[in-house]
C-alpha cells in the first residue's frame, strides 16, 4: 500500500465527512500541517494524529467532566489541556518509532481512547499508537505485489486446560497451491499480558514473513501464535497440578498443528522463540524438550547469563558439554532493545567463549522492550531457520 | 466446552492469584452466591460478573476520581455506587440472554470496561458482556466432540478502495482433507459500525457452522466474512466516484476469494446475507448482480416492505415478474428479533402473496436488534442454502 495515498484518501474523506455533517466537531477539526490520523486508528478517526516527519503525536479526547486528564507514553507524562468544548488535547514531544500501548488517564482512571483500535496487553484492552517509520519499515509493511500467506484462527481443546483455546496459524502464499507439500514449524509466543493477537497485530507477522518469503530471504514455514500463557493461569495450575504452559504446547498444541496443517514434525524442522516473558517460557520448554526442537530464540526474554557458573546452571546442565549441546542445536538467538539493559551481549558471549556454536545476538537500535524491537527480531531469527 | 467446569477452574484460580496477592483486591472479592464471571471478560477478570440463572449482572470498576458512575445496558440506566476504596458497583435487573455491547458512562464520558475484552461496534471499541442462555444455546458453542473449521485472516488488495482490506474466511474441518473439493460461498455481513470480527467473536460463525456441518444440518460450505463498509468510506467514495461497497464484493472480493480459495464459482453456489445495515447492502449487491447470486438474506435489515406497489419499486422492478424471480432465485429469508419492529412479516407475506416463491421468514423470541437475534439468523439461513 502507499501510505502516502491512504493518508490522502483518509485526510479527503474526512474532509468531506466533516462537511457533510454541518455542526463542528472537534475530533474532526482540520489537523496542524504535517500532522496525520495515526495508523493504529479505528477507521477515518482524526485523532491521535502523528507527524511523520518529527514523530509527535497529538491526542485528544472529549471527557465533559473531567478535571485533570494525562497521558504517560515513551516515559514521559503530558497534561491535556481542554477546550470550551469539553475536547482535550495534548501534543507529545517526538516519540519513539513503532507501536506503543497508551491509556489516557482521566481523573486518576485509566481510559481507552475511543479513537484507537484495541491491542490486547499489561492482561487488559489497551489504546495503542503506530509512529511511522520511513522506508527501513518497509518490511513490515502490506505490499500489494508480493504473494500473500493467511493467518488461520483455530480453536482447540485442551485436555491440560480443561477448555478450548485459540491458536493463530500462518501459513505461507504457496501453502494452498502446494497440496502435498510440508512446511517447517517455528512456534512464536507472546509477551506477559498479551495473547493470540500480539503477533499479528503489533508485530505484524504476515506483513513480514510475506515480504521475507517474497524475497527468497527466509524459507516458506509454518508459524503457530497460541493463546500462550494468557488463557491458561499457569502459575495456578503449576501450582495445584504440576503443569506448565509448557506441557500445554506440547501435549495439547503440537499434536494439534501436526494433525490438521501439513507440518515437518522432525526437530530440525521445529524452531520456537517469544518475546519477553515468552522468551523464557520459550527456553524452558525447549531445553525440556530437546526431542523436538533444534532452534530457539528469545527476543528481549530468555536467560540472564552473567558469567559461565550461572549458564552451567541453566536447564539441567544443558550448557555444560559443548559438543554435546553442537550436535544438538543449529541456533540460539537472542535479541534486545538498544535501549533496554538486560545483558543480552553479555549473556551471548559467555555461550559463545564456552565453545557453544550458532549463538547470535542482535540489537535493535533505539527501542527499548516494545513492538519494533521484536519486528525486528522476527524478521532477522525467521531468515537463520531451516536452513 | 463444560462451561460449569470452566467457571469452576476460573474461580479456583482467581481465589488462589487473590490469596497469593497477599492485600485485598475489590476487584478480587468472593462473588455473590450464584455469580461467576462473564465469559466475555478478559480472562480471569471477576467482573462484570453474570447469575446465569437470574441473568442478573454485576458491574465493577475502580474510578476513584469520578463522581457518577453509570451504565446503560438492554434499554434501562443504572447507576452505580462507590465504595471506600474507590470501586464503584452496580446490579442490574435481569438482562436478555445473548451479547450486549455496553460503556461504562463515569462523569459525562462514555469508558471502556477493563474487565471487558474489545467488541468492534458503533465504529468503536466497546465492552461487551454475554448474558448465558440454557442449552438452547449450545449450537453456538464450542464442542470438542465435533470436526473443526478454521477462520482465516486474510489481507488482500483493492483497486476500488486505494488500500489493502481484511476478509475473514471460514473454511470446514474438512476442507484441508479435501484437497480436490470445491465448495459453496456464502458472503455474510457485518452491522452498522462493526467490522470483519463481529461474525467471528461476536456472531461465533465457527461454532454455530462446525455443530451444523457435524450434524449433517448444512452443507460444508466456505464463508467470507469482509472488513464491510467499516474501511471503505463508501458514502464518501460513492459521492466522488460512484463506487458502492457493492463494487467492492463484485469487483475486489469475490476474484481474491475465487483465487485463493476451492470455490464453486457459479450463482447457484453463491449466496449473501448480512445483517442489520449489511442486510441493505446484501440486498442492493445480489439484485444488482443476479448473474453471481441465487440465494439471499437479511437479519434484521433489507428492504421494509409495505405492500404490493413498494415492493414492485424496489430493484429495478425483480419483484414484477414473479415467474422471472422464481426462476432465477432460490431464497429470499428475512429474519426479525420478536422485540423489533421491522415490518418483516408483513414484507415476507407481500412477496409471497406476490407469486414470489421461497421466501423465508424467521422470527427470533425475545430479542431485539441484538446478535442473539443474528446467530439464530445465520443458524437457520445456513440450513437452507445449496441445497
Amino acid at each position: 500500500m502507499s501510505k502516502k495515498l491512504l493518508l490522502t484518501i483518509v485526510s479527503l474523506a474526512i474532509a468531506v465527512a466533516a462537511f457533510a455533517q454541518g455542526p463542528r466537531n472537534p475530533q474532526n477539526d482540520p489537523m496542524p500541517a504535517g500532522f496525520y490520523p495515526a495508523e493504529t486508528n479505528v477507521f477515518c478517526c482524526q485523532y491521535p494524529a502523528v507527524n511523520p516527519v518529527t514523530k509527535e503525536a497529538i491526542f485528544r479526547i472529549k471527557a465533559d467532566g473531567a478535571r485533570e486528564v494525562s497521558i504517560g507514553i515513551c516515559g514521559k507524562r503530558y497534561n491535556f489541556t481542554k477546550d470550551a468544548e469539553g475536547y482535550w488535547t495534548v501534543k507529545t514531544d517526538p516519540l519513539i518509532v513503532g507501536f506503543h500501548y497508551y491509556m489516557i488517564n482521566i481523573d486518576g482512571t485509566p481510559c481507552f481512547d475511543p479513537g484507537s483500535e484495541a491491542f490486547f496487553g499489561s492482561n487488559s484492552e489497551q489504546s495503542g499508537i503506530e509512529i511511522p517509520e520511513g522506508p527501513e519499515g518497509d518490511y513490515y509493511r502490506f505490499d500489494k505485489n508480493v504473494p500473500h500467506g493467511k493467518i488461520a484462527r483455530c480453536v482447540y481443546w485442551s485436555d491440560i486446560n480443561g477448555m478450548e483455546r485459540v491458536a493463530n496459524v500462518y501459513t505461507p502464499a504457496e501453502y494452498d497451491k502446494n497440496p502435498t507439500k510440508s512446511y517447517p514449524v517455528l512456534y512464536l509466543l507472546h509477551g506477559w499480558g498479551e495473547d493470540e493477537q500480539g503477533w499479528v497485530i503489533q508485530g505484524r507477522t504476515l506483513n513480514i514473513m510475506d515480504n521475507l518469503i517474497a524475497a527468497g530471504k527466509a524459507v516458506p514455514m509454518i508459524i503457530v501464535i497460541d493463546s500462550g500463557d494468557i488463557k491458561t493461569n499457569s502459575y495456578v495450575r503449576e501450582a495445584q497440578e504440576g503443569k506448565t504452559v509448557s506441557d500445554i504446547y506440547v501435549n495439547d498444541l503440537m499434536p494439534y498443528i501436526n494433525d490438521n496443517f501439513r507440518t515437518l514434525k522432525d526437530r530440525d524442522h521445529t524452531a520456537m522463540a517469544g518475546l519477553s516473558r515468552g522468551g523464557s517460557q520459550t527456553f524452558n520448554t525447549v531445553f525440556a524438550n530437546l526431542d523436538k526442537f533444534s532452534w530457539v530464540g528469545g527476543f528481549s526474554g530468555g536467560p540472564r547469563i552473567a558469567d559461565e557458573a550461572a549458564a552451567k546452571a541453566l536447564y539441567n546442565g544443558a550448557f555444560t558439554d559443548a559438543p554435546k549441546y553442537n550436535s544438538q542445536m543449529h541456533l540460539l538467538f537472542m535479541s534486545t532493545g538498544s535501549e533496554e539493559n538486560r545483558g543480552t551481549k553479555v549473556g551471548c558471549d559467555v555461550l559463545t567463549k564456552m565453545g557453544i556454536r550458532n549463538v547470535v545476538f542482535m540489537e535493535s537500535p533505539g527501542t527499548a522492550h516494545e513492538w519494533l524491537t521484536w519486528r525486528r527480531s522476527l524478521r532477522d531469527f525467521a531468515q537463520l531457520i531451516f536452513k
